[in-house]
């Protein structure tokens, strides 16, 4: 008879090949009523676990609620939506109950470009929107006109190109740009600078030839160009849809979800299926923009945390060291947390390799025993939003997750397989 | 009174300076004969120092020799073009005699474009062709009918286009794009990959803004964005620009020009004024392409080697440690050889930085000195070309300059200031 730490091993190996061998590709984009699963036409997403009332929400995510409102069309103005949200007008869920991860607030509403990102090695789906930059923005709670200009633009004339340019020449391979973004700076959670570009140069001169208005053309062009983040949203639907893959594999001690919805984290454990356990959002250090600091900031948010137990974002920090420039810290802090993890976690990526750790895979499977056996926390790479609505982005830094995650999880995985740690 | 210690330190620090100061921008593209000082109608320049006559050249030079005759519609074929230079109808020269640089065979002749490089700092101009990707190209002795085409492209649809764009939008600033892709994975002379796609980016939406025909436009993105090395001529010649700039300071001991003409490689030392040192050309140890090995390698050759002392390449190598992928080595090859350039230097760059060596500077202005001293011969990165004309690249690496050009430099510096080593 195997032992029980055996069974783990063997479990957890399992576990993270699935996730390694999972590969993701951009399929298709359309408005998430047609292509999100349960997406309803009065219903708007967020990110994180669990889903929240309105009551519960931070300020920066009540802010992308009323921008997403003002958007859609049902409502003009603040007062118009806070009373049709009070009316029950609007039915409120979260990512996490529809295969989706967005970054921040992560509003998703039924008008909105949603992308399909498909795990060929497994068939699994995951979805996103698509990413508006810097500053302001929905996401980080901003929703002046420009925010909601923006998103129509987004909508309009940006989705329509690319569902034109994905049905032409067919899927983009969202595997292959991080492979190749990990050699050039990019962890692709908080540096998407090169990959951005790389997304860019695989479908630039595919816009040109087609019969889209050169203006148009244009405008995609610098908009896709000068968004250093545009590629986040389709790496972590990629990490979703890799972790998706690893779910429910009986002994598992690996996490395969980590999000949250600014008032608490949610995370799951492999073997311990759809459960999810839960610990209060903290906030992160970091290096704020000009004319802020951490007394107004939010505690953090998104979707986005799915990078990290998919190998990449705080996990791959070696591979952009010069991500200290946008969250500060030392300059080897990104050598020092990717050694770091690789305590913590189960394997080396086959994939996702670090030149300037020569080759080594990125620290792959957060595994909780390990965690709580060693008492490092695992790091996150994360931006930072202003604590009131309509502010947006303030800067961006680093966290640990709460131990507490680990300790519900491990508890439970205790009494359903009967051991002790 | 000064020692003449004291005074070579001051002088190699005032040429350091002079380097780091400069400010490299391209501020107009068009063709060589107008362009280029000194350029003549029946002209060839080829890279590299001495300039050659045609019996010296070796095999690859020949080729690109016959292959831009065969360009400029001097002749038909191979025997035409033969005939034509024992006649004497074409004059060579080299790139030494006109202030440009480029790489490998270096060849340029009169209907092509060259790059007008500012040194916004001192005033200066350098100069270069553009650059034409991988494999089968007239740089590398290949002159095919695809090569003699896509000079032709070069010349009628891309140098308008960037002509137009510099005219209208003003300068493009190179020395930025340097700084930031070094935080990218490229050290700018053998891995360009990621400042190409930045060199592109500042020029794509305006192309497509333009009236120029969409299917050029379209071409042209992806010449450049399918070509990892489009950014390396714009980089050697901002290297010249910036050596340059640091020429003739009396009783410094600094590298101020490298190049190599494959037969022989070319240096300056500052306080050594216009004179060269030489020494036979070499062969680098490296990766080669599929079908190819050392035996078919031409020794190295070309004007890319301004790199090096300007403080990129082989110097810069920490920033780029995916390129052993390129030209191979061991994983840490790069941290490895930036380290060992720092004994033969005489600082660190003060706006070239290493984000994986914590920002250190680049190791910048090779000493003749230390170099003697220490036995650390400088470490030049480089593609390999066939040793046959007509074939092209098969591979890169990475070579140690010869001693002897340090040993005739210090001979010769002891002689003019009367002082012994």
């Amino acid at each position: 008879m195997k032992t029980i730490e055996k069974k783990i091993n063997e479990a957890n190996n399992l576990c993270v090949n699935r996730i390694m061998e999972s590969y993701p590709v951009l399929v298709d984009i359309d408005q998430a009523l047609e292509v999100i699963p349960k997406m309803e036409s009065n219903m708007l997403i967020h990110g994180g676990y669990p889903q929240l009332k309105w009551e519960e929400m931070i300020g920066p995510m009540k802010g992308a609620v009323i921008g997403a409102m003002v958007y859609e069309g049902w409502a003009s103005s603040e007062e118009e939506a806070l009373k049709r949200i009070k009316r029950g007008d609007v039915l409120f869920s979260s990512t996490a109950n529809h295969g989706a991860a967005a970054p921040m607030a992560g509003i998703i509403s039924p008008s909105m470009p949603a992308y399909i990102i498909k795990n060929k090695t497994y068939g699994n789906f995951a979805f996103s929107n698509v990413n508006e930059g810097l500053g302001k923005t929905l996401r980080f709670g901003a929703y002046d006109k420009g925010v909601i200009d923006r998103l129509h633009w987004i909508e309009k004339v940006l989705m329509p190109a690319l569902k034109m340019i994905l049905k032409k020449y067919g899927e983009i391979d969202i595997k292959e740009l991080i492979m190749a973004a990990l050699r050039r700076g990019d962890e692709c959670h908080n540096r998407n600078k090169t990959v951005s570009l790389m997304f860019l140069n695989s479908i630039a001169s595919k816009l040109v030839r087609s019969d889209i208005d050169r203006n148009n053309v244009a405008d995609i062009i610098d908009f896709i160009g000068g968004n250093v983040h545009f590629f986040l949203n389709l790496s972590m639907a990629s990490s979703k849809a890799s972790l998706d893959a690893a779910r429910g594999i009986e002994y598992s001690t690996v996490v395969t979800a980590l999000t949250t919805n600014g008032v608490n984290f949610g995370m799951k454990v492999s073997g311990l299926g759809d459960q999810w356990f839960t610990a209060p959002s903290i906030l992160a250090r970091g290096k704020y923009f000009e004319g802020f600091d951490e007394s107004c900031a939010a505690p953090v948010f998104g979707d986005s945390y799915y990078s990290e137990p998919a190998g990449l974002g705080g996990f791959a920090m070696a591979a952009a060291p010069a991500i200290v420039s946008f969250i500060g810290g030392e300059p080897d802090l990104g050598i020092k947390t990717t050694k770091e993890m690789y305590e913590i976690t189960t394997t080396e990526h086959k994939y996702y390799k670090i030149a300037n750790l020569g080759y080594r895979g990125t620290p792959l499977g957060i595994d909780i025993r390990k965690v709580l056996r060693t008492g490092i926390l695992p790091i996150i790479n994360t931006g930072i939003a202003h604590k009131n609505p309509g502010v947006g982005q303030v800067g961006a830094g680093i966290l640990r997750l709460p131990l507490e995650l680990f300790e519900k999880a491990q508890g439970a995985f205790g009494r359903k397989y009967q051991i002790k740690f």
